[in-house]
């Protein structure tokens, strides 16, 4: 359900998987169900929720949509009897994301949130640097992450942008939780919405992290520094042949030499960097494969309601934190 | 005075200039006046102010050291009677700063503040094209200065690095007002000084502008984005061929086809880009020229106490801000 | 016919095009088809090229399959009565090309070449530089295609690699012919292919491309620098957001001065680069809607079989040149 | 003598050279010895050579002026009873340059040529790479040497541009002999010197390398790819970080899997990739410590005159070869 950038990409992983057929495809706007649905011709097609629920009878619904049908799309497929495949972030407000996980706990069904950078090859590679203890302590994390213009509809930038860096630091700090947040944004469009931010994360233990958030940026970055007292990493989301750049040397806390500091000051890093393969298959292959073993019941790494609704909690946080000048909020 | 990085570079300017003599170079550490003297034989070597100012009676001493010592150093040659030009940020606080001043204008001396940026091909191209309104109304200004882990022995990383951002920026924005700042920092270092801070400074008129410091950062990055509503550019110091790319779209708050929305997440950027040829003659040699001019009665573009002690305002702001947890703080 | 790595690309553009429907698809390999035509279930899917044209009556057969076999399938397809879209080069020699375009004349059938990057946004910008004169007079023209060692079955990198070069350059340059190629070759592989060679190709009016073609090289390198008396420009496949850049300046012959010499020396480039807006969109739907259009009988921009014949008629030239130690072989 | 771009540089480091004292300053150009002598008042300024031995008695004279003046430059200065460190190439025929070899050996005085590359950080990394196997059998060298259309007053563009890949490529192959040479060029300019040149080299033992020289590219670009069987590494002597970067990919001869050969063609270089820490501390320091102690008769790692000779013999053989249209001309 809904067919714009993304749903596209989730028909053609779950047609081309060996664990789901693709039984419909659904979206408001009639044009783009005929132009995405034409490589499927024998899947039901339709403008309509409750005819595709009826006439395809799915065992899963995933919903790609504008963030404000997030939760009566979900409570929809649950009620129905589907498990849910949804996008980040799963609702506006905590309250409604808690009451989607209770709907799926009381139909013993699951709430998946779709997560796929958790199965990029690059992020993994960060999040094993991190559990190796290659990077040491982590000092600070700081992550870039702006547009070129794309205003979001229905949401401010940081409910648009956040949930991707949210998702990713979860994951790489194994689920390390956000304590306070803070977040100063402003407006320059005449929407509205929040379209530059920047957000500090405060995680248990001491550890920041740093978001600027942006849709007024003249070129796209995506870009993360995890700055760690043994060795750094960068993680460069649109570098196409080294996505993740690992620089070995830690910081030297004692340069005291004049000759030293002045090489220091005139070169643009120390030490070796190297980058490493990555993986550069579909993501979202291995996370469909990941959720169908959840549904048979095996071990699976999938991403359930809960990590989404933690997103919630963090964003929603920000959102008291922008409506009080920048205050630091706890979580 | 002061032979460490940057002090060398000041004798030669000093020597080549047809508008003024070297005439004595002076250094706590006598190993380097050695080396950083040995191309100026015929021109006083000491390791004590006052002998220098004796000996080589200069008209103006500059002062290259670490910033504790800028205000006393500054003193004993104004007392002197010689002209000063002063590294930045000139004082440790308000006060002293405001003193340096009085003691010049008392003894009816010019105290200049080292602000080569100023004389960059680069920064002059971007003060061109804000002035000229080919950048429209700027919606925010980013910038990133982040370091090689190179610790200062005396200050914290906003008083190292801040610095040459608000001399860019007050030269850019024709010496728009600061009104408000807003820091946080964080600290991982034995030393006690943060090594990591972001800055919020907001603008007479509205405009912000947000800074990311850091001494902990694996690899050198100057960059700025200023980000405009006719057009945007990115100032990059670390480019070596392209510092200035303009980028010739304006944002545009409509995307409502899916077509182009799709199109725009894909790709990088919109619109033409284009990179002018900027001047990369050395700033010192030119700056020279104006500090000279002034000096002989004539206008001149050289900055001046004032600018110096603005800057000191600003920095005194962030350090009252980090105090108080993040504190807005108005200036 | 192929679903290697490029037919499966045909193959969605066929399904999502206006113009064609998906009837079927072949490769010897059954894994190949299965995988491959998993989006496509009502497509017929075969290993057998007369079962793909007896049981789905193809109008029209697009062959994507190792060098050797584009002639028999091509003439197979011919002789069924089916247009025939062939991919680059069409035959292994001049008389197997020019056979194949006796047999469609006779046939009163088209034979298409593929030719998709005639229909990229990055291309078509250099084609204009050129065509408007933008570009000048061009010096000369520098190709370097190189790869990652992906070695091919059946022909050696000249065959696998050049055919790109050329039919770009022939788009760019309005079809002016080659007059004379040169090339040199090595061999470093156990298969025998030559690996790594360089190629001079001489244009009516005496200007000069020259190609580095390489299956050795650690990194994967698509650049074309076209050299011009009034501008210059850079095409680089490889770029994500500035395939071509134009730099504004001509070549000044007069450098007397020693400052501006040093100032040359020093840089990177002179004068203003640009680097247009390119359209990103798949050049592949554009060429199917010209394919269409030219089988209605309308005036179109398709590649027809006397492109194919040209492009190995120049390949041939260069086995005769490598063959002779690089001679200079006239076309 | 010779006060152009490269001559200051030398003047610089002679006189903060603990070995060396600058005793004299010459060039034709009365302005360019003021402006390149002012940091040295006690030095030697004159316009004569003959005066300048007259006056300042040197023990090593250092000539950096155009290259048909070297001979006869060289030839006072070992008449007059100097030492010679001479800039490549050493003299416009091997007739020449035999005689100033022999003109030395019969003085007893050490002609030395400028060989700096040999003394980077990134050409020693190269250098160990090649030396200690790590790199495995050299597949081939290619070289790009082009520039931004800086013309020289009397060499073309082999003579001007050649050397520095030739004397590299002596020093990192460990004085491997080229045994066969071919050059091809063209001319785009009034003064009719050739501006665009392509060299094969034939190394003793089958190795070949490319030369791509050219005045007339819109870009500066210094980059030498090393291809070899155990790994690959790229030198871009442009790079301000990652002047060397080693891919640590042999190259796989079997790529048999389709889905491999995608992932191939998909992805832009394999396995994992590392740019080791670069020395960036001036390279002419290092050399004339050096020629200073072969001057003492300690042995040194300083070239001499048989090399300068050899590179002389490469570039006469390349100028035979471009005069016969690209024949292959053994050396």
């Amino acid at each position: 359900v809904g067919l714009g950038y993304w749903g596209p990409n989730l028909a053609r992983n779950f047609q081309t998987s060996a664990d789901f057929d693709l039984v419909g495809l659904c979206d408001q706007d009639p044009r783009r169900v005929e132009r995405a649905g034409a490589p499927y011709p024998s899947a039901t097609q339709t403008t309509d929720i409750a005819e595709l629920l009826e006439k395809a009878t799915p065992d899963l619904v995933a919903i790609a949509t504008p963030v404000a049908s997030h939760v009566p799309l979900s409570k929809a497929a649950l009620e129905f009897g589907a498990h849910v495949l949804c996008e980040k972030p799963i609702a506006r407000s905590v309250r409604e994301a808690e009451e989607l996980l209770a709907l799926a706990r009381k139909q013993r069904l699951h709430l998946f949130v779709d997560h796929p950078f958790k199965y990029t090859g690059a992020v993994r590679v960060v999040q094993q640097l991190y559990a190796t203890g290659a990077l040491g302590n982590l000092f600070y994390i700081d992550s870039v992450r702006i547009n070129l213009g794309l205003f979001q509809p229905d949401v401010d930038v940081t409910w648009d942008l956040a949930p991707h860096d949210l998702s990713i630091l979860s994951y790489v700090l194994g689920g390390k939780n956000v304590t306070h947040v803070r977040a100063t944004g402003s407006t320059h469009n005449p929407h509205g919405f929040i379209d530059v931010a920047y957000v500090d994360l405060e995680y248990k233990g001491g550890l920041t992290a740093h978001l600027h958030l942006s849709w007024l940026s003249p070129v796209k970055v995506r870009r993360m520094i995890f700055s760690g007292s043994r060795s750094s990493c960068i993680y460069d989301d649109v570098e196409a042949s080294e996505k993740v750049r690992i620089y070995d040397h830690g910081v030297s806390f004692e340069v005291d030499d004049v000759e030293q500091r002045r090489q220091v000051l005139v070169s643009y890093r120390r030490g070796e960097m190297r980058a490493p393969a990555v993986d550069l298959r579909e993501a979202l292959a291995a996370e469909l494969t990941q959720i169908a073993a959840h549904i048979r019941g095996a071990p699976s790494g999938a991403s359930l309601g809960d990590e989404g609704l933690e997103i919630v909690r963090i964003l929603a946080a920000c959102e008291t934190s922008l409506a009080k000048d920048g205050a630091r909020v706890a979580l």
